[in-house]
């Protein structure tokens, strides 16, 4: 037991995954910050907001810029957001007289969010990618397996026989569904954050709207009519995503392990988990992490309906909320669908010879 | 304090809903049943399933069934399942011979989803006309006191002034977001349950598909490409859209109580609720129950979540779920719209003259 | 679907409770909302505050009040709580001068939570009793059975043979300790509500503490130092208690339907649900409406705990959402235990002969 | 944005607890590993179960025994618990002839459980301090500006004025009553976990009971009639109590970010945090974390009670659950409670002088 199963030392590799946890790395975000700050730099020169040299100098100083991170944590205990001491070591390495146009016109929030929509580029990439193979492999399993009987179950009952097909087919459908889900999620979620103080661009006048398109169009992001600070619907919409893949995800585990029983026969598995007491067992671990994390997401997903009430032009509990909840989740999706494909491709037989 | 606060003899007017309620009385699942029941049989005896004088026979008998609801709640209560009497009751009053034809090839799951799917219709267009009505609302009051100032405030403390609008927008852009949503949800709900005993349509043999085609076609549904019964992440992603409405009207509901504290001056309310201690207080009411119902559905929506979960070919105990969650869920979000309607038609002022 | 199923016309049967619902309906309610009025009044008499004789004439004159329940809602729309219209329909009734006295000094959440109160006594004795009535079922069942071997699983795998006994006690004990939890928890629960306007009864001076302590002895509640108008914890413990009591028979919902598989010949049930379209089916529904009340409780308990943030001198919103929870919170209770008193009583036997 | 805000390089400061997160790490978990494992073996050789001299041999070897934790790792993906790989790993260390009772007669879940509850120990006693620590932080501001008067507000509207000292009484109690509820739930939270295979400790015969009371005795925890592998009520209780706090500590930070609005001058923070785009700023950022936190734990407790539904002997996927949830909601309450003190220590006046 530990703080965070995902990055625990003895639990990671049941519970997390290498792969995305790339994305939610400290690293990550820092890296991701530093793109945000240097692209608003870039484009406020360009747009005459920022003298062209200054915004050159800044863009160059910054491409080399190593933050002090125990000094962000330490500020960050006061401030409540990474971004203000942040800020003050960009500007502190920028120096003068050009420290004045570091993250002019923009505020934390801006930052913060925008590294995590970029971040959650590669990671919606990484899932969709996966749902796909899982989906792929199933079809593979149905095409060797799918004219096999099943014994059709009903409230937990014998009702009749299906075919190892009809069972898959119901696993599969809605993997496909959620890739295609989140291609109308995408365009709502990969939007750029930039709104300042108080969601108005207001230092920037006039040269507001050019500057947005301007840094959106360097981070390959789009450009909302206005800053989304207290808009928090897609990213909530995006975390009931990842709890529907966990869910269907579930449905699968609870299905594999109820397949697993002694003597049904209907399932064989490559490999199961050993049991300290019971040498003999081969445990269908698998099947039952993706039911945990199925149950965690659909858990945690309720606080990221909870962080819509975000109040007034910015609220610091509802925020901090989402930093409490959405990287959990996206590790759970992660999880089961790395565990789902080892579950899926450990499967070597399904079903009865007829 | 009642079970439900939606039909509380005393709370009803403040936390529910009268034209959204309607459809989810048992008289509108009953009707919808009756439909999928005659449209069943008429597509049946179509294709030849079944005698076409025997579904003439049926279809024309069904128009004044009356069933005996005391039974089916009796029956319910051993069944699990309210189809099982109500078919019963369907073939008893129809009577020999054509009896044996009543709801041939389906299962209770068919009737009562796709009574759920029918009504569900009727609701989401109120739900949208509410979205886009209190959307249109909100555009006059921006129209009227947009340009007057604003403190805007960011972690409850005063940051920089902004323009009526600028709040305004915030309420407003998620509100169509969600009309966009549902455009895209909509075809993934609007689909026919019909797969009989454990989703095959074993019993239709080589007509199962033009029977579904036929039966989706009268009933004005889609049709899948086979059954649903146990892939439930459709309504798990309506459900995320319920709570998705109630936690964009939450922040407005937040963002009003705020606003209406003692010496802001910054909104004018037409009335406000009474206390029978404090006869001078003119309290927020509508604005608070926003905030409720936005946390109502946040929770509950984790359970819509979990019911993702759904065992086998059939979970009596994931579906169950559903129907203690789904509904409730509905309501709250048609609560809230109406109330987040009156509450906007009820400010007369916003922000300070410049 | 209906929005409350526990009301529902055709589920009620199934997932609602009889005995228990008495105690939440909107007259139960009213009646001790009375009582509370009528004990407030008669206190407030013998200490003085109100002249003895307006108080023996309201006391007399409460007796047979009837509230005019439509006007009562009409009102709480505006108002948000139940009490200002009652108090004014109170006032009415009483007529002048002494209508002056009615509710003196108090505030409607006084009267509204106190009469929540009264109501979750007979609640938890009723609760109560069936927890020992399904463990007293049950050692009796292990009295019975007790001996026959069944096969202990472990991670949804046969491990090691058990005793019927083993797998009962593991069922029982739980139950047992709600009990003996209920007992800790009660004394923080029966609490008089008594505060008035902002929770420090300022219009009953220095009589406060008497005129509390008396009306809590009329009504047999014990007396807090001040008034838990903000202080929601003990409701919100209540509301644990209830989720962990649905979330013990819960488990055993899940063994039961599990040992009720086909083959394993370890549970036989003196009755089962039927199917509309497999009428040789015999399915373990109460078990599984066990497993979905607990999920309905987990899910709902997280709402109360999100009202522990009850702002300032009272919190309309929070309040609000305690009613929208936990009255289904109680109701799922009492439904599961009526439920699993019936399951267990339907076991006629459990495990295999040795 | 990082997997777990606790550990997370930034964010840890605001969000985590040095001293509780102490307990929660795989280094303490280990140790506390060992330390059951060497009471097992101590006590089993004190009633001849293992032979006196291999008893002695096995706990003295095991002192200096440092597992390997990357295999541990590696082989917990495959097994779903840690104790698989490591038992072998002392049995390895231990060698032959001794190896085969390292660990006699127990089960990974007698492990993982008991070296859980041993944790719990010190990490409930620093919660407990805290609690208390912050109620006499409390008294003494009452003491301090008890008597000034404070606007007393209901539905976010102004009331009537208040005491400072009637504002923090609502605060102070609950806490109190936190440390009252948890000595009632402690004794049935530090209780051995030993049932071996199945929870019946079939290997030890008919000293199972003297063995588990010998081990309960060295590790200073309560025995119990048998063991709790799939009783979860005492932790899912304890996870209520972790939720109640948070919970209390939110609705203390709901009112100090209200009372800290510009304008109130209801009360003066020593500090407050800072903005990237605002330095005239000073956010009441503790009290937002307050009500994040809050929100958190009332989102979690949700997947505590949905693990109650821990079915058979045990239960992979909700024990697992487990896992995801309970160290955060450790960290949440124990964050909270420094958190907690923070704020109540920077509060430098309350209230306006009459």
């Amino acid at each position: 037991v530990s703080a965070s199963p995902f990055d625990h030392p003895l639990l990671w590799r049941l519970l997390g995954d290498d792969e995305v946890a790339r994305h939610l790395t400290a690293a990550a975000e820092l890296e991701h910050m530093l793109a945000f700050e240097r692209a608003l730099t870039a484009a406020e020169g360009e747009e005459g907001i920022v003298p062209e040299a200054a915004a050159d100098d800044i863009v160059a100083r910054l491409a080399d810029f190593t933050p002090d991170t125990d000094r962000i944590a330490e500020a960050t205990a006061r401030d409540g957001v990474v971004g203000v001491e942040y800020v003050r070591q960009l500007r502190e390495w920028v120096g003068a007289p050009n420290d004045k146009w570091v993250h002019f016109g923009a505020t934390s929030q801006d930052l913060v969010d925008t590294a995590l929509v970029l971040r959650l580029r590669p990671i919606i990439a990484a899932l969709t990618g996966r749902l796909t193979a899982v989906a792929t492999r199933l079809a593979e399993l149905s095409h060797a397996f799918g004219a096999r009987e099943l014994m059709g179950r009903t409230r937990m009952q014998n009702a009749l026989p299906i075919r190892v097909s009809d069972r898959i087919a119901a696993w599969r459908a809605p993997l496909l569904r959620h890739v295609a889900r989140i291609e109308e999620i995408a365009p709502r979620l990969f939007v750029l954050q930039l709104g300042g103080a108080v969601g108005t661009l207001d230092k920037l006048g006039d040269k507001a709207a050019a500057v947005a398109a301007r840094v959106a169009n360097k981070l390959d992001l789009a450009v909302a009519e206005r800053a989304w600070h207290t808009q928090r619907d897609s990213i909530a919409e995006f975390a009931g995503w990842l709890s529907l893949i966990t869910g269907s995800l579930g449905k699968i585990g609870a299905d594999v392990a109820l397949m697993a029983q002694a003597g049904s026969g209907e399932i064989v598995l490559r490999q199961g988990g050993g049991s300290s007491a019971m040498p003999h067992k081969s445990n269908p671990v698998a099947a039952e992490v993706l039911v945990s994390l199925a149950h965690f997401n659909a858990t945690l997903v309720s606080g990221m309906h909870a962080a819509l009430i975000h109040e007034q032009e910015r609220s610091g509990s509802a925020w901090t909320l989402e930093w409490l909840v959405l990287p959990q989740m996206i590790m759970s999706a992660a999880a089961a669908l790395r565990s789902g494909a080892e579950l899926v491709s450990d499967i070597e037989s399904l079903g009865r010879e007829n």
